[in-house]
């Protein structure tokens, strides 16, 4: 037992739950995780594989419970009602199932970060056609963003709308008519670059941040993600313009505390005229904290696991100069057979990360792998891994 | 595949075996593991689980070779008969069967170091008492070890003879009655300390090695290991002595070529007034190794994996000026319901590593932690894990 915790439940046995059980195994606990898909990469590799037949299977959340001293999830699209009422029977869940019902509701995630005096995007809630219509004029009729207020992920849930047309269909794409509190629309910020900062805060409120994080996309998915130990680069130069450093480091501290944070949160943000805005917020480990599994004295699985059981939370410290991470990503649906560029990639000294997944989708997360060291951007860009897919 | 390998093979499936794993799976490879114990560590996290009857049963080796396109093991005292009958069928098996049957009989062992140029204890097999005897008074009826040719380890299979009426007793209880191959008489090294290098070695020879590492024992079990970035120690004092340092690395280097070594090796030696005698060889990845996990770019295990799959090693360098490991031994017999002290070790900055073992018995490995930094050493100090057993 560590404070009280014998075993670790997991909502959800996907490659961010893979890379949580190294941490949790070497502290000696055990692990339960919840999943329909028995072929997720957790089931085989965890103490108890608890076989839901959905994410809203609610024997299964009580199985999961009844197996666990403590739950936590890696990903925050979850049917809250369930974990209302684990909650209500004692078991202990973080980050608590309050932060995840404003966070999972981009609208009330962005309400509540404003109250809190962090910036994010103009917002607005689009409860049907007319409020619809009416933002449109209101704005002057200039492109915007029309959101799934839940569920979204990987630029899914989200469309850009541009001509008066799109109006119709993209309410409808979105799902505007299947009940008031489905869409919102949000101002399109024309951003220098994507930053995010992973942070972890701990049961006692103490907080430890990840160096600042810059992100690339590729067709709205998490494509490259930079870290550096400083906030001068390579040549000496502050990478990120003036006081941005702090500023976004000051942003996620604001964001831990808005929500009450517990474990590793993600603050993804835009820059926009050496201004932040907070884009998005993930309550949970994240794609984009990565490279600090390969690159940081604690990687942010392990202090998310430290943190929900009370423990001193790590250095985050980097062990070199630099790394970048770059996604590899399901290029065609199918079964995957293999992989091709490892070799050269362990050849250039990255570190590879395969995740385990039996099949390979269209745009689907199947791995990644990171450079450390000052040459790493370079590198990064000479290999290409690439399922092999029947 | 990654060079006509999906499936990795491991004889044995302990904690080594177990830290192999996850670089394993990072690669995007399967694993089969063979061990008679269903409840060893790698048992529920492999794709493949071989129950063997023993570490002899003929039809589990034959399955572990159809489930794994390359056979490697975590310990040396393996029938080598079994592994030729494999050999002989084309299956691959690295550290190769010829070098294991060499190394694995520590007289032969001995014999080829000794043939290569390398500098051991002086020894001399002991196929009978008469034998014995004659060695006693050959050599001043000074006290000697007498040691076990197979089988040894953490001092098993050892015995101190100081005194004459010992001599029967050792023979004896070593099993120097069951055949005349059995026991080797060694001279008594007074040594000032005992270092080991690990050493991975590729399919194509190349060789790379890890930083000189510093060891001491308790009741003849590795307790601590310590290893610094350089020849120089904290203070910028020559730790080691002049040149000690690169006759440490030159030594671990003729080992390699002498055995013509595949993977992770580890070679102990004793340094005696400036000299270095090789000790002890183990051909595969070794406990004096483990702060290798948290303290270098790639860990001996990802190495010895990388080694046996052809591909080019990663750095041996460290990312930390200085680590010190302690071992977490049983004290006692019985189920492990718990470990005391993990709180403070993860307080005090420690890398704790807990091997999932079902069951501790007194003088068994259970884990150990690493300190990185340049206060390892004292703080390595304060911390105490221990097994809770019923």
């Amino acid at each position: 037992m560590i404070n009280g915790v014998k075993t670790i439940g997991i909502i959800g046995g996907g490659q961010l739950g893979l890379m949580m059980l190294e941490f949790i195994r070497r502290l000696g606990l055990k692990v339960a995780v919840l999943d329909p898909d028995p072929n997720c990469p957790c089931a085989k590799r965890v103490d108890h594989y608890i076989d839901a037949k959905s994410f809203n299977d609610r024997v299964a959340f009580l199985r999961l419970a009844q197996a666990s001293d403590v739950i936590t999830y890696e990903f925050e699209h979850i049917n809250v009602a369930l974990l209302r009422i684990l909650e209500q029977a004692g078991h202990k869940i973080y980050p608590s199932v309050d932060s995840l019902a404003i966070i999972q509701d981009k609208y009330t995630q962005n309400l509540a970060m404003e109250k809190f005096g962090i910036e994010v995007p103009k917002f607005v809630a689009i409860p049907n056609m007319e409020e619809l219509n009416a933002y449109w004029c209101r704005y002057e009729k200039k492109p915007f963003m029309l959101k799934s207020r839940f569920g979204g992920y990987d630029g899914k849930g989200n469309f850009l709308v541009q001509h008066e047309q799109d109006l119709e269909t993209a309410f409808k794409q979105l799902g505007g008519y299947a009940g008031e509190d489905r869409l919102m629309a949000e101002e399109l910020v024309k951003f220098k670059r994507e930053l995010s900062v992973v942070a972890t805060r701990g049961l006692d409120g103490s907080c430890v941040f990840y160096p600042v994080a810059e992100n690339t996309h590729k067709n709205s998915i998490l494509d490259t993600t930079c870290i550096y130990d400083s906030k001068v680069d390579l040549f000496g130069n502050e990478w990120l313009g003036e006081g941005v450093w702090d500023q976004a480091v000051d942003l996620s501290r604001k964001v831990m505390e808005c929500f009450d944070g517990v474990g590793s949160f993600c603050t993804e943000m835009f820059e926009a005229d050496g201004r932040l805005l907070v884009n998005e917020v993930a309550p949970r480990v994240h794609n984009s904290g990565h490279p600090t599994l390969d690159a940081c004295v604690t990687s942010q699985f392990e202090n998310h696991i430290r943190a929900i059981l009370g423990l001193t939370l790590g250095s985050t410290e980097m062990t070199t100069p630099f790394a970048a991470m770059k996604n590899i990503i399901g290029c065609e649906n199918g079964k995957i057979i293999g992989f091709e560029g490892r070799e050269k990639a362990v050849d250039l000294g990255a570190h590879v990360h395969i995740y385990d997944k039996a099949a390979s989708k269209v745009g689907r997360k199947l791995g990644h792998f990171t450079i450390c060291g000052k040459d790493a951007y370079g590198l990064l860009k000479k290999i290409n891994i690439k399922a092999i897919v029947r």
